[in-house]
């Protein structure tokens, strides 16, 4: 039995049926037929559908791997409009030579992590490239949410006074990652990926209407969540620096390599903006979560005038807060 | 104005946001709001839901590109299961140095053959990793189609006695795609790529419950795909190697390369069981759709005490038609 991944593998003949039954379906479940396309009840009439490939490097992290951040990177896309995520497909293109120890233990975390969040993979397919014309593994994650009655959640929403809540301390990701792959040893430090649906559910029960918008700030880090945001509702945020948690490994970690952590991956970390007045009660309710302790309130918006980012910072000056340009730390997800 | 794929175009920051609107927006289509997930209506309460990631090289040859590949491969696999295909989501990883000239014409190419089938592409992603860590493009597709009241397709419901029809001559992608990537100049070659959604709704009309079971010969061909329906149903095929429609270009140039056309890949091919006296009615419906004048009844379901593919031979003889196994044709889709 042959220890790597083989051309043969992604043949669609006897040995990519082998891979299949013998390592996928055997993390993933096997479904009472092997069709073309998974057959589903969907059990409402409102659905958010999304996509995303992962093609972080390296493939193992502190704190994660890119099996659990595929699972974990759909769930927040479809958490971020108000979905519950209920199914998931896995799409997987594999380097010829990559070890199926490897490949085992990437698919078994995509599985835990898919479990312990409560979806289901139920479709994928398999593509092995010749060696040196993909990097070990990429994987494709769509999914499927289901829309409650009544959820409406965008920029569009986003209104003059919304308060703007930070569900967790910055950068915990990328820095992890980037760490990681230079090899180098800093201590505690651990990415963030989890998913936020249970979360996102909690806000929504809590604040009801007065929850406007939610984004994950993933590539490109939250400064440049927040000018996506700006752009597309054309408002003005103000964000108050020494609001923003970030740990203090994160934050030595990143002078050391001259990072700055605004700009960094978060991959279990959100941005709400909801009603004035009702900051300290979402606060709340990220707290009795239990895994945020360190949310907090960054910042508000301020007009509709004009599209920017503001940020004030510690030592009580202001500047505007940029997209990121240039400078690309690629294949952080 | 850079005319190459940058690694800032996969930063997540200003660059990926100009690459999405001046590119991927202008040819998909402008969403009301660009968010996390694309926000559905869906008109019932049994979908399918598929994936499938295509790596194919050259990205492009005759009669199609990877952009028009993946949508139909998608479309398809919905179709196999009897569903009407709707919404698309499509997963770009690009490799940094790809002309955008390049891109731009797959990404035109998806979008003609998106809307020529009726289906919406509502949701991507784009990831772009450094020269040499992938392949120029490499595209997933997911897929959710809509599954129709009383509609059941599947391998377990075949039959003893069923004929088996094949919608057209065989190989003609496989074929298109290697003599491209070897630079063979073969008259007359193109690749069968076609959605066959609207085949399969008109053989589900004609036919009813009598349509048994739909498959797409990709990946290891004709002979892979009835071993893999043969397994599954536990039944035993015969086909007779005449009546198996094979162009004469294609039959020529198989012989040249040494390849058998039966483990050659098809993107717009179905193999349909059909109840035993309603074959020559099913050939009548796929030649009114106009495209298929060769499709033929290739064989029948002999039994359902062993799993196994019998090939009467235009020699008379018979032997086993086992699956593709090694010898892999990699990238053929």
């Amino acid at each position: 039995m042959t220890k790597v991944v083989l051309l043969d593998h992604g043949s669609g003949g006897r040995a990519s049926q082998e891979l299949i039954e013998g390592l996928f379906l055997r993390h993933l479940g096997r479904p009472e037929q092997l069709l073309d396309a998974a057959v589903l009840k969907a059990p409402s009439e409102r659905l958010a559908f999304t996509t995303d490939s992962f093609v972080v490097d390296p493939i193992f992290f502190p704190g994660g791997d890119i099996g659990s951040l595929a699972v974990h990177g759909t769930i927040n896309d479809l958490a971020m409009v108000g979905a519950d995520p209920l199914f998931l497909s896995a799409g997987f293109i594999l380097e010829e030579g990559l070890s199926l120890e490897e490949l085992e233990a990437v698919v078994a975390s995509m599985a835990r992590a898919a479990r312990s969040a409560g979806v289901c993979i139920v479709t994928g397919d398999t593509k092995v490239v010749p060696r040196g014309k993909a990097d070990r593994i990429f994987i494709n994650t769509a999914g499927i949410g289901l829309l409650p009655q009544g959820v409406s959640l965008g920029p569009d929403r986003i209104r003059s006074g919304d308060e703007i809540i930070l569900s967790g301390p910055i950068a915990e990701h990328g820095l992890a990652v980037l760490s990681a792959r230079e090899g180098l040893e800093l201590e505690g430090l651990s990415s963030d990926t989890a998913p936020l649906h249970a979360l996102v559910k909690a806000l929504l029960s809590g604040l009801g209407e007065d929850l406007h918008a939610l984004r994950d700030p993933t590539r490109g880090g939250l400064a440049t969540a927040l000018n996506e945001l700006a752009e597309t509702s054309g408002s003005r945020f103000i964000v108050f620096e020494d609001t923003v948690p970030i740990r203090d490994e994160v934050r030595f970690g990143c002078e050391l390599l001259g990072l700055d952590p605004l700009y960094l991956a978060n991959e279990g970390r959100l941005i709400a903006f909801v009603s004035r007045g009702r900051g300290k009660e979402a606060l709340q309710i990220l707290k009795e979560e239990g895994t945020n302790p360190e949310s907090a309130i960054i910042g508000y918006v301020d007009s509709h005038d004009r599209a920017q980012v503001i940020l004030k910072t510690v030592y009580g000056g202001e500047r505007i807060l940029p997209m990121l340009s240039g400078e690309p730390l690629p294949r952080i997800c």
